[in-house]
């Protein structure tokens, strides 16, 4: 893996990654020079007991871009210049512009409910020059690349102080609120373990105390020894649907190994946990021959220097469709009660994905 | 408070309420006459630690309705049956035919996770027989009626052995997943008590214990006195935008008093209440002039024969919209970490709220 690290003009960090050597002389654009002030803040739900982010972004300067404008390519034109630059790289990682946590951050004092400075990391993560592609259509090296530079973000922002969770995802689709096609992530750095993550942490925890085993692992084991939901298997990886699946098409992709992070994976697991998310996304996509909406999430240890031998590194991925024309929303008894009501079985779901053959060419 | 009961050729219980006597001599229709087999289980969640409902209902019946059909408008037609007969009555209640949960369900033993039937209760609330009104514009005495029935419901479902928990609710907008214009809600009644309550319950439980008074009723007192969230106030009920709002147009209604639920609410309460959700909703429509989709939910005391005194019945009601065209779309943060992530500070939104007068005539 190759890395450089750049400057923007607004101050921002751009990091560029590839399997290659990368050209030296690059230099790092930016939509806009004056930095974006952001200055958010968290603000504490007594009610439910987690921490709501606040930010109202003021932009100064004046940016009215051509339709056809997409500031996730690399920049051609002196008028309107992108996130990145002209030159030979595979991924690119910066800082986002328009961040729901930053750096610098001030709590508000005056609230009638505690606050805090918001002071995370929101990167965004662009998969591949390639606008037109997608994350299951990059060569398998090149989403091996991936699986380093989430490995290489986790270690690197989770690493700082104030840092104690840090979370790679993608949200694909128009039906996922994604208004840019060209494909990329974003990697979001809480200076607080969120609610979700602590759940099923907690559950671990208690599963590997009552069972001496992970909760994940043996759920994998019984899926790879009954198959029924499973849908993709490597020697060190694999992926099924579920048996609690939320989401009609909700899967399950995991490292064989309870390793905490993606970072602790050897070469050969990267390998095999890259071909078996390639290997779901691709048969998202063949499903119904159009581009699948998702959230993928990665749950992997927190980063705040406590041991977590529970933490199994994972990735959940919650599709947005029940079927090819049809939404799953989630409304009165997902958002006010927390109970998922789905109207597939899971074991019907995985069989639909198991009969899409696709096939990978190393 | 009119209501009398009938049974569905299907075998569903429809119910009927009404502010002035019922005449007799109806009859309860039904779009089909065979039983729908919901047979519904629940399988728990081992990462997440709560429960999943799964149902796929299998109907065995040809219908196809015209394109003007409406299921919850009153039945016209002798070949296209709708859920509710002609006469002369304000609120109709009956059984979904699709539920989520139903009774004699049954379980799933054969699962690598526990399950257990879905014994549980859905219930369509259609709010008005005219199908091109809706919630906020019904008259106050309407929708105090309304009130009645959710607390006839509280009291009449949470009476059964299994019922844990009720839990009104209003899906409003095609943006929230709803497919009839028709006003109407529902209730989900659980055999047990739901993830979001129960942490809600916990908090109150906590902060009383703390405190020595209740949480809401303290958020409320601060809210009132201070004036810069509030959208809405009667002599013993309010509304505002709460300080840690995850919507950006989140507001919370409640009675002043801390009742465990709407049914502990005296008759001048009850109107009080129903004027300020009534103002609420009113202001909603009116701030862009079109209908404003949002999910309302009701939080009461859980119905499983233990005392909460710190249960103080409130609605939370989500809107779906950040402006007048753009959804505020649930993604990576949300979904995949618990924390939201809201571009909106909760004071100007509730002073955009507070600026939009409406008149309520008694």
């Amino acid at each position: 893996m190759e890395k450089i690290k750049l400057k923007k003009p607004d101050g921002r960090q751009l990091l560029l990654y590839s399997r290659r050597p990368i050209p030296g002389g690059l230099r790092a654009p930016s939509p806009g020079a004056e930095p974006v002030e952001a200055d958010p803040h968290l603000r504490w739900h007594p009610l439910r007991g987690e921490w709501v982010a606040y930010a109202s972004h003021r932009n100064n300067r004046t940016f009215l871009p051509p339709p056809e404008y997409n500031p996730l390519a690399p920049s051609r034109s002196e008028q309107f210049p992108t996130e990145l630059p002209v030159g030979d790289y595979d991924i690119a990682v910066f800082d986002n512009r328009f961040p729901s946590m930053a750096a610098g951050a001030s709590a508000r004092p005056e609230l009638p409910t505690p606050s805090r400075p918001a002071n995370g990391v929101c990167e965004v993560v662009v998969f591949t020059q390639d606008a037109a592609s997608s994350l299951g259509a990059l060569p398998l090296s090149h989403f091996e690349l991936l699986v380093d530079v989430w490995a290489d973000r986790y270690e690197e922002i989770g690493g700082r102080e104030e840092i104690q969770y840090v979370m790679p995802f993608e949200n694909r689709g128009q039906e996922m609120g994604v208004t840019l096609n060209h494909p990329h992530g974003q990697i979001y750095a809480y200076p607080f373990i969120p609610p979700i993550p602590a759940r099923e942490l907690e559950l671990q925890r208690g599963y590997m105390e009552d069972h001496g085993r992970g909760l994940l692992a043996d759920m994998l084991a019984g899926e790879l020894a009954g198959g029924a939901r499973l849908v993709a298997r490597e020697a060190s990886a694999a992926a099924f649907v579920p048996v609690c699946a939320r989401y009609p098409y909700e899967v399950w992709a995991l490292p064989s190994r309870p390793v905490p992070s993606l970072a602790a994976l050897e070469r050969a697991e990267r390998r095999d946990f890259a071909r078996t998310l390639k290997t779901v996304l691709m048969k998202y996509d063949a499903l119904w021959n159009r581009p699948f909406p998702y959230l993928m999430v990665f749950h992997q240890a927190p980063t705040d220097g406590k041991e977590y031998p529970w933490a199994h590194a994972h990735a959940e991925i919650y599709p947005a469709l029940r079927s090819p024309g049809r939404l799953k929303y989630l409304a009165g008894t997902e958002l006010g009660s927390g109970m998922f009501a789905n109207d597939c079985l899971p074991e019907e779901k995985a069989a639909e994905l198991q009969a899409v053959k696709v096939e990978i060419n190393d």
